[in-house]
Formats: C-alpha cells, sequence, structure tokens
C-alpha cells in the first residue's frame, strides 16, 4: 500500500460544534484539517480505515450526565473506528496491527492503549471488524449470553430486530437453540429477519394485531426480551413475559427524549407477579470479555452461523449526516464510513 | 391440653362471602360453623393456633389472575397458619408436630403435606413461626441473600421499614454489613427501625426533603434497594440508585389497584445508564430453600442477632376485619389471629 494513504500529512476532522438537540445534525459539526500528529510517548499512531456510526454517539454528544462524559465542543466526534497501527510507542502494538477503538471521526490520532477495544487477531474481512466483531456484535453475544440466557426451547424477542446489534442477538439466541421471535418495522424487514438472519418468524410491530399475534407466536410466553427500544413496545412485550423471564435493556431507541422521562403504564407489578429479572446492559463495563466474544462471534462467521450486513459510505465527508440517516433508519445493516 | 381444644368437634371457618374491590371488607367475609373434618387418606388433620395475616390474602381473594388461583367463593378463606398435628395418615408427619402451611382461616383442617411449608423444628416461641420463621422472615432473608446480595459497606434501602418483611431485611442487611436506610410513613417509626431492628438511619417518606436526605445518606447511590411499595417512592430511589445496583421488588402495596395499571416515569432509560438489575421475588418460587433459611434465622434470633414484633388479635371472630387493620396500617408488628 502506497506510503501516502498509510500516513497521511494531513488530518481531516469531524468537529463537534455546538450541542444536538434531539438527534444529531450535519449542523452540528464542522470539518477541518490540521497536520497528522505526531506519535507521543506511550502511544499509538494510528490511520482510521472505517468511522463507525453508531446510536450512543448521540448520548456522547449530549451535555446530560449519561454513561460517559461528553464529547468537548470543539473536539473530534467521539466514534468508534477500525485503524492500522503507523508507528507504536505503546508496548504490546507494532505497526500494522488493526485496531478497533475510540479513535474520532478523523483522518489518524495518536492515541493511548486505553482508547483500544480489541487488537485484531481473527480472520475476518475489515469491515467485519466495526459489525460482527464491534460493539454491536459483542454486545449481542455478551448481554445474551450473560444475561437472556436463553436455553433450548426458550421464546427470546429480539427489538429492532434486523437492527445492527438485533441482527446479531437473533442470530446468536437461534445458534443457542431458542425459538427467536423478530420486532421490526416494515415487512421487508421482517422478511429479512427470517431470510437472512434465522430467525423464527419475525413480526411488523406497527400491526395493529401485534399483541394477537405475538401470543400466537409464544402462547407459553416469552422468557427473554432483548431490547434495544424500550417505550410502548417495551410495555406490551413485558404483559406477555412468561414467569421467570429476562428483559435485557440495551437501548431506549425508540423515546426520542429523556428530559422529562415520558411517562407510561407502571411496571412493578408486572415484574413482581412474573418474577422478571430486567437488566441493563453497556458494553464498556464488559472489557475483559471482549477478546473472548470476538473469537467465538469470528468462528461462528467463518463457519456460517452468523452473516452480517454493512451499509458503506464512502469519504469522511459523509459523517456529518451519518447520525441522521441512522435514526432515520434509512441504512441498510451497520453503517459505516470508508476512508481509505 | 385438655382434648376439647386440642380437637374440637365444631369447626368455625371464615369464608369468602364476594370478590373484594380493592382491600377486602368485613361485609367480604362470613363466618360459619360446621363439624370438624376426620383425617382424610394421605393427609393430615391440624388443629390451628395462629391465623396469619398477609398483604397477599388481598391478591388470593381477588378474582385476577394473579401468581395463585384466586379463593373460591364460599369456601374458608385461604390463609397461612401455625398448627398442631391432631392425626397422620400422611408419611413423616406425626401428632404433636408443630406446622407452618395453608390451613386457611378455620379452626382445624385435614390437608394434603403440599399444603405445609415447614414443619417446625426451631426452637423457638410459637408466635415466631408464622413471623420470623414464616414467610415474612424467610421472603426477607431469601431475597436480601439471592437477589439483593448487599456486599459488606453497600448501601441497602428498604420500603415498609418497620414492616413485617421490611423490618428482618432491614436487620438481616445490617448482619451481613450494609449500611441500612428506612424508609417508613411516621417519625415513631423510623425511631424504631433504628433503636429496634438495627438500622443505620431511617428516614420518614412523606418529607418534603426526601430525595435530598436520601442523598445526603447515600452520597455514593443506594446498592440496593428492598422494595415492598412500589408506586412513587419507588421511581424516586430508582434515580439515586448507584451503577450496578439490584432492586428487588417484594410488593406493591402503595398502588391501591393495578386494573388499569397506573402510569408514572419511564424507567428503562434508568435500568440501561445505572445498569441496574430489577427482579422479582416470590416466596411460593423457593421452596426448597425454605427449611435452611428457617434454621440460620432461628439461629440469629437465639443469638440476638434478629428480633420481631407480633401483634396478636385474640378469637377468630377478628379475622374479617384483618385486612382492613393491615392495610391501614393499624397494626404493630405482624398481624396474628391467636385462636387457643
Amino acid at each position: 500500500m502506497p506510503l501516502h494513504i498509510d500516513s497521511p500529512a494531513q488530518n481531516r476532522r469531524v468537529l463537534l460544534a455546538r450541542r444536538p438537540i434531539g438527534v444529531p445534525q450535519p449542523t452540528d459539526f464542522q470539518l477541518d484539517t490540521v497536520p497528522c500528529p505526531a506519535c507521543g510517548e506511550g502511544e499509538v499512531l494510528v490511520r482510521n480505515l472505517y468511522l463507525s456510526v453508531d446510536p450512543a454517539q448521540r448520548g456522547w454528544a449530549s451535555a446530560e450526565a449519561n454513561y460517559s462524559e461528553p464529547v468537548a465542543l470543539g473536539a473530534p466526534m467521539r466514534a468508534l473506528a477500525v485503524a492500522r497501527v503507523l508507528e507504536s510507542r505503546a508496548e504490546g502494538y507494532s505497526p500494522g496491527d488493526i485496531l478497533y477503538g475510540f479513535f474520532g471521526w478523523q483522518d489518524c490520532a495518536s492515541v493511548p492503549p486505553a482508547t483500544v477495544l480489541h487488537r485484531v487477531v481473527e480472520n475476518v474481512p475489515l469491515d467485519a471488524v466495526p459489525s460482527l466483531l464491534g460493539i454491536n456484535g459483542v454486545t449481542a453475544y455478551l448481554a445474551t449470553t450473560l444475561l437472556g440466557r436463553p436455553a433450548r426451547g426458550d421464546v427470546m424477542v429480539v427489538s429492532t430486530a434486523a437492527g445492527s446489534v438485533g441482527s446479531f442477538a437473533g442470530q446468536i439466541a437461534a445458534r443457542l437453540g431458542a425459538r427467536v421471535i423478530g420486532l421490526t418495522g416494515t415487512d421487508e424487514k421482517a422478511r429479512i429477519c427470517v431470510e437472512r438472519f434465522g430467525y423464527t418468524t419475525a413480526l411488523n410491530y406497527r400491526s395493529a394485531e401485534l399483541d394477537a399475534e405475538l401470543r400466537a407466536q409464544a402462547p407459553q410466553g416469552v422468557n427473554v426480551y432483548f431490547d434495544n427500544v424500550g417505550g410502548a413496545l417495551l410495555d406490551r412485550v413485558l404483559r406477555q413475559m412468561a414467569v421467570g423471564g429476562r428483559i435485557v435493556q440495551c437501548g431506549t431507541t425508540s423515546v426520542p427524549t429523556w428530559t422529562p422521562a415520558p411517562s407510561g403504564p407502571r411496571n412493578e407489578r408486572e415484574i413482581l407477579t412474573r418474577r422478571l429479572t430486567w437488566s441493563g446492559f453497556v458494553i464498556f463495563d464488559h472489557r475483559p470479555a471482549y477478546a473472548e466474544a470476538c473469537a467465538r462471534l469470528a468462528s461462528w462467521w467463518q463457519d456460517g452461523t452468523l452473516t452480517y450486513e454493512t451499509d458503506i459510505r464512502d469519504g469522511i465527508e459523509t459523517a456529518p449526516d451519518a447520525l441522521k440517516t441512522l435514526y432515520a433508519g434509512e441504512n441498510r445493516g451497520k453503517l459505516l464510513i470508508r476512508l481509505v
């Protein structure tokens, strides 16, 4: 690969220009170009190959206290990326290593090892790194195996079933022997869930008959609800949980704002009488398990158990639009920005 | 003990006469007197000594699908009781045994072994059986040790802190090394929590400054919330949970009706961002652990770790009023009806 690609003289960056209200819009960002940094002491200099677009970025851009610090105004937008190491002044990293971590929406960066989530040793395509081996695949794997724990024959329901986390959760639960029911927003996506992601069946949550349809598919109740959306759909599935069922809360993307929290039906009586266990899952609590999860996910991709889909846009200039695209559900598969 | 007490010729019973609306009222019950039954094949004939009055009876009397079958109209009200075996035609039971189980609001009954929760082998006073070794003490012990799991130094908050379950939960958590904060409805009960039940502190939940008072007592957040009440108080404590905290839902007594479910602020975002685990606990799922829990509870009573309080009314004719008394919070300690 020619040197000018591996080591760009210029660093194009997408800066957070102002705090988004709701979903980040293109006008919330600003592009600039600065010289590529030198590799800092104890750090690695990385060249980003793919930038990841993730729903969590909305929270990172907001000023609200959340489960991580907000991005500073004027700083490169916090983002996961797949990168190649150009130079290393940190133990355990060598030029040519492929890394996945918090390298920001920019061409290159000098970063400490703490920003690295995974040094990629698996033999998978590069675009599989931020999807299959990224926070989406690893969240699906760890949240399903640690919290959802579907047993053979259990019914697991997955919301955003065709999405970047849901599509893996469905495939993993099917691999573990569960009957997997997808909930998704179009009949077309429901078809994809069954044909491509191994769901037993998939329902369009916009159906007026959803409650009855779900009851017909899970007459003994739902053992595991892998939920990425929260809101009214959660309330409905919750009322069809089996005794001893488990709800895994991985996201709340259906709710536009939490300040103030919107209201809904009280749920504690359902938790009590159905003896549910309802848990929140945030991948960044589980770094020690990351590498092992990737090994399993890669082997399941290699043996044909898992498939992944990516929707690749070219050029860093597409980044400011990307979160809007994501929240509008216009992407087909994991949304990535290819830089090289 | 004279024979006429051990083996009454007549059986006075408190029948469920109609389905209560809300809290069962005296007019929902009817007293009758029938001959004492003979001991059935495979059953034990028991003489009730203490009848237990429990919040769960409200659910048993209602027609709503719940976590147990509703009591049939015209049948003796389902109730826990402490009884002496008069005659046994079931293996493992002998005359004179003291049993705790579902023997109903009546003088005597012929019952199958499946109705027995515990054959009392511990050396405790009889009125300790339906409190310390009853579903209250055992719920507090198992829900705390299996689900709440307060570690040394953790903060555990208990609602209805001076109540029949809460008072044990508080004492048990203190025994396990937690800082225990009680929530209760009067300053007098708050004083009792600290002086008698080993709470580190107790707050009156009616205080206008409750949020600030709780924050001052748990500046690092609440690790475990042992909740018996649900409702608005739950929403408030939930928003002060520490990351990784656990909510144990043992009751929802503050909410007058669940048909339809009242509304409240949506909680799934808190579950996600604080990585909470929120679980429902129903004692009847844990019969295999019952005897071991009783052994531990009795030993902790014997060594002075645990104390219990009972509020004893005399005569079966006090039963129809008892649930009203209980839900009005007029009892001081576990409400029992002494028959002999």
